[in-house]
Order: C-alpha cells, then sequence, then structure tokens
C-alpha cells in the first residue's frame, strides 16, 4: 500500500500543474433553477440560452397591464388579442406561462392553429364562443361556451375559437409557455418564403395545379 | 469467425428459452406522451402515477363551468374561490394548469401561502387587490392592482392578495399545476396533528412557551 | 429538553397506530429508471403510464426485421413504409426512437405533417429526394438529395419528403419517440369526426362555402 | 416533375443567399450534457445559465475539505454548520448535490425551514436529534435518532432538527441541489425589506395588530 | 351564424353519445407530484411505473437505522457497505437519493465501477482513502482524502475507492438515485450469461485466446 | 384599510428605486424551446450551455452528405465510422439525435463500449453483423443479424459489433445524442493519463502486478 500511497502523492503534485482543456460545452444534469426568478433583460445582448437575467429587479417587473382595453376587431379575422408574454410582460421570462385577452366579433374565427408542446386554457368573460381542437385520430372536440365557462386545448392539438353569438365575445387565455410558437393553417402550407412546389400541395389535397394556385393566391399579396 | 458465428447461433437457440426475470420496477427515458391527452377516471384505483386515463372521452370532457358564479365571503378571510382543478375538471389530468375564480370581500385577505414548484398568475375582473410576494432573500415585492391587470408569482414563492378597496374584488387565477398543493402559513406550524413540539417554535419565534400557546390556540379547535 | 424528549418518546409511540390514507397520486422527483430496459408487455392491461414490462426477456426482443422489405408504392401518395416503432418492436418501449424504411415510388409524395414533440432525421439510400420543412416563421427550408445525404427535421415543425427523380427512392429515417403521432395535413382539416364547421374553415382559406365542399370532398368517401 | 426538381435546383442556389434572422433564443429538446463535467469558473462573468465552466481542472477541484471541523455553535439558534454547495466547492456545479457538516449544541434547533424542489437526507454521527417534517396536509412526522440512523425529507416540505440529548450533536447531511435555496420560517414572514403590511398578517395569525408588531420586533434590529 | 350555432348545438347532443376508446397509453406533460411523497409498498404488485405507494403512513417510514453498524470487511475487495436504498428503506421512493455505510480494510479497494444517471459524492469518517475516478477523455482525477473530507464523482463516470492507510476506513457516500444501477467492472467483460464471445475480448483487450481465458477464469466458479 | 393601501402607494414609489442585485444564476423552469432550432455557430465562443445559434440559417445548414462513403476498415479493428454529430453536421445541435455509417471488415469488432444516458439502435446495410449489450445484471444478450434488420441497445449499457461474416459490413446506426460521450473497454481501464495505479487493477482483475503491467502495455505506446 506504502507504494500506492506514494504514487498517489506524487500524483497530487502533478495534477496542479496538469491542466484539461475542457471542451466548450455544458453539463445540465441539475434542474433546479440558481435564483427565485430571471426577469429578462430585453436590451442585453442575448446568449443561446436566452435573455439575460435583469440586475435590477422591483415590484413593478412582475405586474402587467391591460388585459381588459378594448381591441378593434374589425380585420378579415374578427379577432384581437392584448398578449402579455416573455417580449411584453419580461417578468414572465423562464416562469412558463402567457397570458391573453382575446376579443372576437360576431361571425369572428380565430382559424385553426397549434401551441408545440404547450396545454392551452382560458375563460369566457363575456358572449357566446364556439371552441374546438382536432385530435391527431381525427376526432373533434368542440361545444359552445357562455360567461365562466373554461375549456383547455391539449398541448400541440390544432384548435380554433369563433363567435357564434350575436354580440361581442372575450376571453381570457393562458398558455403553459412564456412565449409560445404558433402553427397556423393553412396559412404556413401557403405563405412560405418560399413557397412549397405546387407538387406537393397538388397530393396534399388531391387537388389539381389550378386548385393550389386558387388557395395560395389569398395568401400572397 | 465460424467459430463465433457458431456460438451465436447456438445462443439464439438458447436465449429463447433462457428467460430474466426482470425487477418490478420501471424506465422512463422516453418522455413523449403516447396520445394526445389522458381525462382522468376518478372513479378507478388509481395506481401510483395517478388517475387511470378514462376510456370514453366526449367534449364535455374538456370543459369546465361555474367560474363566474357569486361566492360567499362571509368567512374570517374574507376569501372564497371556484376551484378548476383535476378533481373537480378531470380533463386537466396531465395538462399542467388549473384555474380558480376567486373573490376577496373588502378587508379580506387570502392569507401567505406558496405552491411548491409551480408558478401561478393572474388578472384582476373588479375592484382592488394588493399582490405580494417573498424571495428566498428577504425581499417583498408588492402592488395594488385593479381590473386589466396581471401579476406572476415565481414558483414556490410565500405570497398573499388582499382587498385593500371598497368593493367586492374578483380575480381568475392560473396555477402551472393539474392539482397544486398549498403551504398555508403560519397555519403549517400551528395546527399539524401531532403538534410541532413548543421548543421548537419557541426558537423559532424567539418566544416563550407563553406566546407560543396564545399563537397556536388560534389555530385548534 | 427532558420535556420535549418525553414528548417525542410518547410520539413514536403515536406514531405506529396514526395512519395516514395517502391520496392515490403519485409523486415523480426521481428520474431516474429503475431498471436497465422495459420491454413492452403488449398482451397485458395497461395502466395510465404505458404498457407493463414484460416479465422474461430474451435477445430476440432487442432485434426486428424487414426494413429493407420491398414495398408497395401503388398508391395516390405513392408512398409506403415499413414502422419499428413501439407496436411492432415492443423492446423499444421508453427509447425514444423508431425507426421506418420509406420507399417513395417516381412522382410520389408524402404530404405535409408533423411529429410533435420529436425530432425526425432520416438518411437516403437510393433515389433522388426533396426533402423540406416550414418554420413557424413561415420560412420553407428545402433541399434535393440522394443516396448518404441526411437530413434532419426540427421537432414539431410540417415537413414533406417527394421523389423528383426517375427512379424509386428508398429512405431510412428514425423518430425520436417510441410511438410518435403523427398531424397529417390538410386531412386534418378535412377528414376529422364530426367535421369542423364550415364557418371556420371558411374563414381559415379565405374562401367560400362552396370551395370548402369542394375541398372537404376528397377527404370524405 | 422535372418542374419541381427544377424548381428545387434554383431553391438551392437562393438558400445559400436567403438569410434567416433567427430571434436571439434558445432551443433545447436535447438533454444530454456535451461534457463530462462542469466545474464553476466563479471569477468569470456568468450568463443567464449560470457560471460558465473552468478552463482548466485538476483533481483538487472535485474534493472539498473541513466537513469534520469542530463548529461554534455559541448563537441564539445553538447551530451551525459548514457547508460545501456550489459557491464554497464549485467542482459541484450541475451536480444535483451538496453536503453540510452540522452541528447542535443541548437545546438547539434548525428552525422551521424548506428546500424548495429539493430532498434532504441526512445521517447522525454523535448525540440525540429529533428531526420532524410538515406534510402540506397537517401531518407532522418527527422521531429522535442517534448516531448512524438516517433521516429523508421529501422535498419542499417544511423540516426542523433539534438537540434533544445532553451532549453537542452532529449530522452529515446531502440536499439534492448544488445550491439550495432555503425558506426560514417563521422569518421570512417578519424580517423582509420592506415589511409585509400588517394587515396581511393579522389576518394570517388571527391576531390584533400589538401582537403582530410584538413578534415581528424580534426580527427587526 | 344560426346555421353554425344550431350545428354546434346538435354536436353538444351527438357528442355525448360519441365516444373515444383511447389507446392504452399515457401522456406525461405535468411534471408536478400530485402528492407530498410516495413511500414504497414493497409487498404490492408492482407497475410498470415502479412500487404503489403505501396508504398507511407513520413517522418511522422515513427513518432508517444501522449507517455506523460495523461491517465484516474480510472478502477479497475488503470492502463491504450498509446501503439505504429503496429496497431497504422504502420511504426514499421518489426521493432521488440513496445513502451508503462504507467501510475498507488496508490494502482493500471497491474496483471501478459507474452508476449511469447518477452522481456520486461522500465524506471519509476514518481513515485514508484514495478516491478516483476516469473521464471519457481517457483522464485520471484522483487524491487520497482523509476524515472530513468529501469527493464528487459525475454522474456515470468510472471510479473507485482504497484504503491506502493502515488503519480501517468509514466513509458515508451518496448517490443521487433512490436505487442506482451498477456497472462493474471488470466483471461485467467477463462473468456474464452467458458469456462474450472470446473474439469480441480478444479484439478489446488486444490478446490472444489463451490470455483471455486465463482473465475470465477469475470471474466464473 | 386605507392604511395599508397608503403604505402600498408608498411602496411602489419606493420600489422603483429599491433594486436588487440578483446572483449571477439561472431559473430554468420553462422547458419550451423560444425558437424552431439552433443551428450551432461552432465558430463562436461558446458559453456554459453549449455553442450559440447562427444568426444566419440556410437550407444547407440541415443537410449533411456521406453518409454512404467507403471506409477503410484496415484497422487494428477492422472497423470505421463516418460521424454527423454537432461538430460535423451543426443543424443537428439540440435536436437530440447523431446518425453513423459505419463498416466493419470481416473478422473486425467494435469492442464493448457505452453511450451514457443515450439509447443507440441501428440497420445492418449489408452483410452479417454481431450485435450484443450487457445489462447491470450481468446478461448478456446477443444476435447475428443480417441486411434490414434492426437492433436496439438500451441507454447506458455497455454494447459491440462485429462482423461474423465473410464479407465487408455496413450499418447506419442512430444514437439519441447530438454529441454522444463514449466509455471505451477496457481502454479507459489501461489507457488513463495518469495511470489507474495496478493495486487497483490487481485487486479488479484479481491479478498479479505483472499480468496488469502486461495488459496495459498493449494501449500505451
Amino acid at each position: 500500500m506504502d507504494h500506492i500511497s506514494q504514487i498517489s502523492r506524487v500524483f497530487i503534485l502533478l495534477a496542479s500543474l496538469i491542466t484539461l482543456f475542457t471542451n466548450p460545452t455544458l453539463s445540465s444534469i441539475n434542474r433546479n433553477p440558481l435564483q427565485d426568478f430571471c426577469v429578462a433583460d430585453l436590451q442585453a445582448s442575448p446568449t443561446n440560452s436566452g435573455y439575460p437575467c435583469k440586475a435590477q429587479v422591483t415590484s413593478e417587473d412582475f405586474f402587467y397591464s391591460g388585459l381588459n382595453t378594448p381591441l378593434n376587431t374589425s380585420n378579415p379575422k374578427g379577432t384581437a388579442a392584448n398578449s402579455a408574454n416573455l417580449m411584453t410582460f419580461p417578468g414572465l421570462n423562464t416562469m412558463g406561462i402567457s397570458m391573453y385577452n382575446v376579443e372576437i366579433a360576431p361571425g369572428g374565427y380565430n382559424p385553426p392553429h397549434s401551441h408545440p408542446g404547450a396545454t392551452e386554457a382560458g375563460v369566457v368573460i363575456e358572449g357566446s364562443v364556439l371552441v374546438g381542437f382536432l385530435t391527431t385520430n381525427y376526432t373533434l372536440f368542440q361545444k359552445v361556451i357562455g360567461p365562466g365557462d373554461m375549456f383547455v386545448i391539449p398541448p400541440g392539438l390544432i384548435h380554433y375559437e369563433g363567435n357564434v353569438g350575436k354580440t361581442q365575445s372575450r376571453l381570457l387565455t393562458v398558455v403553459a409557455d412564456d412565449l409560445p410558437s404558433e402553427v397556423v393553417l393553412p396559412n404556413t402550407l401557403f405563405a412560405t418564403k418560399p413557397a412549397i412546389p405546387n407538387a406537393v400541395l397538388m397530393k396534399a389535397f388531391k387537388a389539381d395545379s389550378k386548385t393550389i394556385n386558387m388557395l395560395r393566391s389569398k395568401f400572397t399579396s
């Protein structure tokens, strides 16, 4: 054992000289956050892990106003929203939640869309709203709901909301993501740059080139 | 190689005879859910991983009513809530979100409490509400907010809401958990069964036994 | 301290009598699997956390055959696949990976679809293949690739593959999920039961009812 | 198909010219660390994802001394600790573990506190220790333990330790977090800056303003 | 809109009749545990997600004794351990931690082994211990440590401990897993059933068949 | 309440003056990525969370060539691979997948090794391959497979592949990690710098110093 012990002592001396140039990467076993919160500093230069935390935080950073401001729904969809997400309410950074005040005019619709990886829920404040979602097994679940009614959309599923009443409707919704991304349909198929080749869409829609061009023309101006 | 190859072939024959009684445990590398949703079957016998999924699901499973029903706040706290969580709205199972309609009478308070591991957010619908939370660095962040104002409480931090106006206040809140647990203060210190030994609380409150008994008496009836 | 100590001793006696009927739920802080693998027992009654592990495992459970079997692409899409996923290869349970042998006839297309939450990658074995995907910012990335070329589709994005050559093409693909779900477009919009109301699709496609009915007719037979 | 193929080829040429200014954010599907460890460089400027990894690592980085150094427990709590966490032992960075040598004088107590999101466990080395924790269902679990006895505190629950013997006690504890945060009670209620409004605490303690002021006075000096 | 509204109402009637036989699988977006803890019921029949929670829990479930019991190290390795893990201390279920009292006789070694996915740390209680680990870049980090010294082994790396002093040594160690698995070297290469073909080991050790047979003979009795 | 309200208003004024210098660390509750992808900028200076995202992305970033290029297997192992991982195909950054074209000469072997935390799977393209892996319970699972056959290696387990046929064999493999680390056996035991002390290996191999020196000599040149 003495022999080993001696080797070990020599090793300790050597070790302080030997250095390892570690690869410029990360190790992320630890899942616990190291501080209570991280208010985004939107003015700072972001790293690959998102916006840095603000150094100076006040009470104001955890509050947001305007989720009851009347909205202008005079647009083709008849839908408008005030969004409290990471970009408008930096205190939501890393909180995993964003909220929205949504107004829909009578006959208006928020067309089919999905939020990849994030649950959505909401409560109707005013009016009569049709809420529906589509499963990956081609089932539609939908219902007309009114004030005080809540809905939940499972994460990633395509869903829509529409005002099926005669007066303006209003909802408060929440998405389980600071800054949800959105896949909008059929816009994603027709409005990308560059365009999806016609042959792809012809096969998908089981339609001829003329029909595809007609459909696409609505989304390219 | 022929020799190896032969061993291998023999092995294949043997392998269909050899069996391994695996330990009764789990492997959980795969994080993707295997279906679109899992509406809880609250009538079924639960396993250690929660309630089983309902076999027959309809549109009704994804909607809940009552988040605008007037609440009776004639209680010592002056606070009442209608809760849409896993137990009342089984469609929220695995969705990671629950919602609450909260009313607070003038002068009423929802005392300090925390939701371990879950962000809370909310929007004031009516009235004037004081919302505050406490960091682990002994900082208090608080603000009086009104209709259309939103707040966010970082996960796990102690927080409170109070009606500091002259009329009934109402909030819609969301917690990022299907069925959030709640640590209520100082109730957790005084109302457990069995009771925390007086010596522990005397040291914690830097107080004598008489004071501790007085404080505790409010929570044991 | 003696007083406390005595209380404590009494408590210990009581504690073996006192019982707590815990709620029938789960706690899941521990992320490490408790065994090396969990081959799915597809014959057993599944729980809410998926298929139970097979008790008797042999070498055969970790191998699958047929990813080079010629496929019949005489169908409207001109596309066919042999799938090694949880249902056909139970050893993939909890492994987070499934693989596919895909053949596409000249002019054939695998129409736009997405795998919620799962990366896809693949290598062309034979032929000339157009691979494209659409970002949530309406950008299209696509390229024609040949044998030995690899592509990667970021998780959740809509993508398509097509044979743009003159001979049969073949790919080996991998999806980072044991049993990926699939959102197929525009099928999901037109083929659900019940159907999405025309009004929703009219708004989405900026089209009249007649156009929607025409588009839908291709997907309902 | 030729037409498509041609479009595709033109696209490839264009694609090397087209550029996408991606938003300054992150994508984090990949959960595997890219290197074996990440010893924190406490001298470097941290990013929002914690301290950078040291470039030059030696054996010394993975060892820490002093977890048996006698501690001075002559303080009001009668408790002292030597902490091996991220700030004192940078090799623990991302390891998800910190360890503590704790001494408690006879009659001393480590008052009620919790570590959000992190399990705690420990072994008594010397003396007689009362260990207790409080569930969110108002149940107290506690026991007096001695040398060689181990305890576990479920993550996030309020717990305390006390020396109920006649001689100094010593424990080695572990918390499943590199740098655990701590919510200390009732300190968090009385010692924040600014102070929680009296009205909040009056409601919480079911007490008058005089009692609250008396309680608070112990924590503000 | 009336038309739509009517369709919707009819749908609601139909929806309560239409049922969906969901696939027998799971959805696991929600990461928050539904109760404070889950003491394993080792007598119950386990599911694929581990042992069910005990229905009746007492204080005793959170304590374990024996981590200072003298151990018999009269074996070839000169090493022995008392293990507090899920199987011996069911209260550790889902807690993500297990602890060990380890004794090593002078000249004894705990040979190279790894714990897949789990950090290990430990503190020397008595004696002089050599602790070393091997990176995936072929670097060895090691040091001789004594009482009060702590070490950390990054998750998954091969490590060993040896008594390089003249008296019995003792350590308290912690592994960040309720029930860590262990890959022991070179045992895993020589002691499996069936045996690894000689050709594989000849290539790996760059040795002839005779040498492999000699090495293997030590591990097969 | 007026009193409180007044305090609150004063607080709001103060709060904009009070600042909190937060610790330079992170909070990471939010698991959803903030953008669709993050192509690694290998030229940039990496942070502790890996390579920054490239600002300008084109279609080319998501494609890689060469997974069918003939490989030179004239080396002692008789094995060679073309690797599409984070360092060679930066578009794989955060995608959780890397792919490999592997060739093995007749009689060649890829010796025992493991990929910590990552599943491996693969498909034989040409030839006859022996694939085996070792569990932590000392069981060997292995089989000889041919073209179109797929294998899966559970994460972290030691495995090997060998050509047991008479012609060159070729596989396409996938590892569920952008840049998998690799523990190679027995190389890790014999080829580290500094070397593992002989005493450790003598105990592990149950062999004398001469045998260890002989074994080690093959790996140090």
